[in-house]
């Protein structure tokens, strides 16, 4: 036992107390009117308190709970971690912190300085298991920097955190009320203001939370599938007539890897030329309907994307749902990027005419912060979901419980088992209310047209479409001093395709930010930036362009 | 400010010190030789900690990071999450806590004692949302309860839950090296070790984790179509002939399910007869797989079932093997729930066979105690798994990255974004070691034993089926006192088919323990009891076999 003291506290104060409330407070279940218990005293030294050592070298996995005794190494390892993990989400967000600290795989496989991936017979100490969890994140990539722009889902908010840390303690399962009755709660209050949003007369509709974008996409494909051809769920595709789906060039290429996986065949994904923009133009859209009848092949689904994933381009839907009304068509909206734009009074407007499809897809993982994995596919008509995926399995949905089963969500799945994905994205609803999201939605908004205004006219830059963005995505090439007097062409193209790749690269070695490219269609690479983190404020920005600049001008 | 100075302090120890290291002790980035932060002194009352108030009712999620000085609030909030959550584990393993506290939906929505469900424009308080964070768990299920049998995934495995939480702080995604470099390199050495214990020659192999094992089995069908009939992925299911699939009657209903959300049609699945036991009867595979030809169809796969779900039946492997060689067809081992005996030296046999599968599905979800969701997907040919799943999209999986692209795993997957299931399974082979995992197992069947033995003979109970258990899976009937001297006949087994339900309603009610119970077949209600929690003794079987007598003694 020691008195530790030698650690300096300086604001913002970093010594903190942690105390376990006594049992009999903890019993009232309900915080209000409580003593907060959290501590935070720099003006006393008596403040800081004794501390034994525990010492983790010798405790073993087998040491904690269930074990007999194991209660007060459970929760120091517990805390430890916490410790672990609180500093890393400090860090986080010090913009004094790197991004990344990368590595080759080659080098991490070789083991960093004593970080050994490989597994073993024999277990590890605790203490070499805290080594390990603080190695993981020190060589990981912090997704909820403020200048990492890497992918869609981006940020850590605070809240829908604490959402996963209660999920994974709770440890459930969503197929049944039975074991998880809040979170099947959540997921249907949840999923009702979704559907709310989406507009559907008289608020009806149905849907499910799934894991991730590409799976919501596949369950559009077969309830539409289900809709218009029942007999396939039993006697499979042979019993239906040549289909064909439609969706943009542009789309996500999860459309298409529905159609191969779900027995239609990609090449019956049609995909459909788009405006300058990256839009779908609707003329395209009939005639490749017409197009198709004519061969023999029989339409069967149409998707709209809101918010594609490289331009952030938004398809018309009022003009496509008039297509598919005409030809009896399934509309889907695959709103996984745009769909948070439902949030907000100021941008809605993009996803017009969403309220007339028959399924949309929407990642609250992306546009509104939550944490991943977070994706919901609603559909418009009540019960096609249980009809198209139930198999009633005797041993989970026992009709005979005694309580009211059509709670059971589970046989609408076409998983099994499901994660709990509701908690933290209602949490965080509870917490920020439908303002707070429409706030987040509406800033990073704002701060792509800052950058949209800051390089559209900026020497060295070039606009892949021109007009301001429509989400958040903006996409440009950087083009260095030594491509500027070049004439357009071949050589020029083939340089210029090598500079985002390039810059990535040392953006990566530099650890300073992160930001997508990608070629699309003709175009040679280009940036792709996007915003979903609230972290992100016009400096950072700044900072992006800052960056590749000091590191494209010497290409 | 106060002093907080009322709280007790009795062993085992409930008063904790929590303390932030100081900047450059936390910068060494390794704990070794540190001196643990962590006390707890009951013997000195300087020990304890003055504390001042954090007022959370007057703060909100957008006082928490990123926001300007936030990080104080942040800290503290996550901290108070703690403690709820780890007096939730402590509870959770202690066998005077109940394992739920029922509550019918409709009670639930209505509010319970202020518990709102209901989502709002405006945002709520902090401390509004740690009473929502102790509420969501106060009325829901504790599945690390040792008395929790309910589900084949049970138990709350400490490190498992570590490794939740820091996957969650760290939330990212699978899909790319470049922003899961260390996570994406802990599937693969785990994913090596996996196929290492199903032996495949040289230790060769592929696979993916997937969102649960239905998702894994309707992979495993997938790439059977694949191999044999590769133009499906483009042309449809058109391209190929009438195929058949072929699983247990006994088999998990995923393996339907994928029939018919893959375009096969569930009536092209076929269902094998069993034996008493519910293995699948070779004999009838081949005929059935005769018949099939007969009528025209092309038989493709098979699924032989390792740990069924309610018998815990292993089929024989390599006797449904020898058959799928002499026809050519894919094997398939849906080890979802019996996978992780290759883990027991003890009980691996009963997998015999299995290094001829094809392909196999494994949860460490389920007997591993790993928290959900944890599902593995083998697969014996390298590259298959890419073949059948690959959209390259150039958006995600650019090839001129300066790392090994090779290491983008995305494109194997139907999924896009993927989340991070490794890491907490990987903690755990770390923490546990190999020989961790098979004492867990080696219990959980010595457990299953147990209870075989204390009900064969007793009074008042029949055995589904006889014999040992090959699995944790004891099926039997309670057969109360009013039951036991009627005839067999329809009367008895409408009695008989309600007393599980009944039995079953009043362990919820009461919330002393769960089970889960269901028909099979022709066989009316019967209770099925499983292990998989390292948490439960013998006085836990004990204790479910005196509440079902208690509580059946009248019926």
């Amino acid at each position: 036992m020691e008195v530790f003291g030698d650690n300096s506290c300086s604001p913002p104060c970093n010594t903190l107390g942690f105390l376990q409330k006594n049992n009999s407070l903890d019993e009232k279940g309900r915080l209000a009117g409580q003593k907060n218990l959290l501590s935070c005293d720099n003006s006393d030294r008596d403040a800081r308190f004794r501390l034994t050592e525990t010492d983790f070298s010798n405790l073993f996995a087998r040491d904690l709970l269930p074990a007999k005794n194991g209660e007060e190494a459970t929760i120091q390892f517990l805390l430890e971690l916490v410790d672990i993990l609180t500093n890393y989400i400090k860090k986080t967000f010090d913009r004094s912190t790197k991004v990344l600290d990368f590595h080759h795989p080659h080098q991490l496989l070789e083991g960093m300085e004593g970080f050994n991936l490989e597994l073993s017979d024999q277990p590890e100490s605790l203490e070499q298991i805290l080594v390990d969890c603080r190695d993981t994140l020190k060589y990981g990539v912090r997704t909820g920097h403020p200048r990492f722009f890497n992918q869609l889902s981006s940020g850590l908010d605070i809240i829908g955190l604490a959402g996963e840390w209660l999920t994974s303690t709770a440890n459930t399962n969503m197929f049944t009320y039975e074991i998880a009755p809040v979170f099947v709660l959540m997921e249907q209050l949840t999923l009702k203001k979704m559907i709310e949003m989406v507009g559907w007369p008289s608020g009806e509709g149905d849907g499910i939370f799934s894991p991730g974008g590409a799976i919501s996409n596949m369950y559009s494909v077969m309830i539409a599938r289900y809709k218009y051809y029942p007999e396939v769920k039993t006697k499979g595709m042979s019993a239906a007539p040549r289909l064909v789906l439609f969706t943009s060039e542009h789309s996500h290429y999860s459309i298409k890897k529905a159609g191969a996986a779900l027995g239609f065949g990609s090449e019956n994904v049609i995909l459909l030329s788009t405006d300058e923009r990256g839009r779908v133009i609707p003329a395209d859209l009939e005639a490749k309907i017409l197009e198709a009848k004519q061969k023999g092949y029989v339409p069967l689904f149409v998707n709209a994307t809101a918010g594609s994933t490289v331009y952030g381009a938004f398809d018309p839907i009022n003009e496509i749902a008039d297509i598919c009304e005409k030809y009896n068509l399934w509309l889907h909206v695959d709103g996984a990027w745009g769909g948070g734009l439902l949030m907000s009074r100021k941008h809605r407007h993009k996803l017009s005419g969403v309220e007339r499809a028959n399924s949309v897809t929407w990642n609250p993982h992306k546009m509104m912060g939550v944490p991943l994995q977070c994706s919901a596919i609603l559909v418009r008509e009540k019960g096609i979901l249980a009809g198209c995926n139930s198999m009633c399995a005797g041993y989970l949905f026992q009709p005979d419980k005694q309580y009211d089963v059509t709670y059971d969500t589970g046989d609408k799945a076409i998983q099994c088992g499901r994660h709990v994905d509701i908690f933290k994205f209602w949490l965080m609803w509870k917490a920020k209310g439908t303002i707070g999201f429409e706030q987040h939605i509406d800033k990073c908004l704002d701060l792509s047209q800052y950058l949209y205004n800051k390089i559209k006219n900026r020497e060295g830059y070039q606009m892949v479409f021109d007009g301001e963005p429509q989400h958040t995505n903006v996409c440009f090439w950087y083009i260095p001093p030594s491509l500027r007097g070049m004439p357009e062409g071949e050589e020029r193209r083939e340089k210029l395709h090598k500079v985002a790749p390039k810059i990535k690269a040392m953006m990566m070695e530099s650890g300073t930010t992160m930001v997508g490219y990608q070629p699309q269609g003709n175009k040679v690479n280009f940036f792709r930036m996007v915003v979903s983190n609230l972290a992100v404020t016009q400096s950072d920005i700044d900072f992006l362009i800052d960056e590749i600049e000091r590191m494209g001008v010497d290409l």
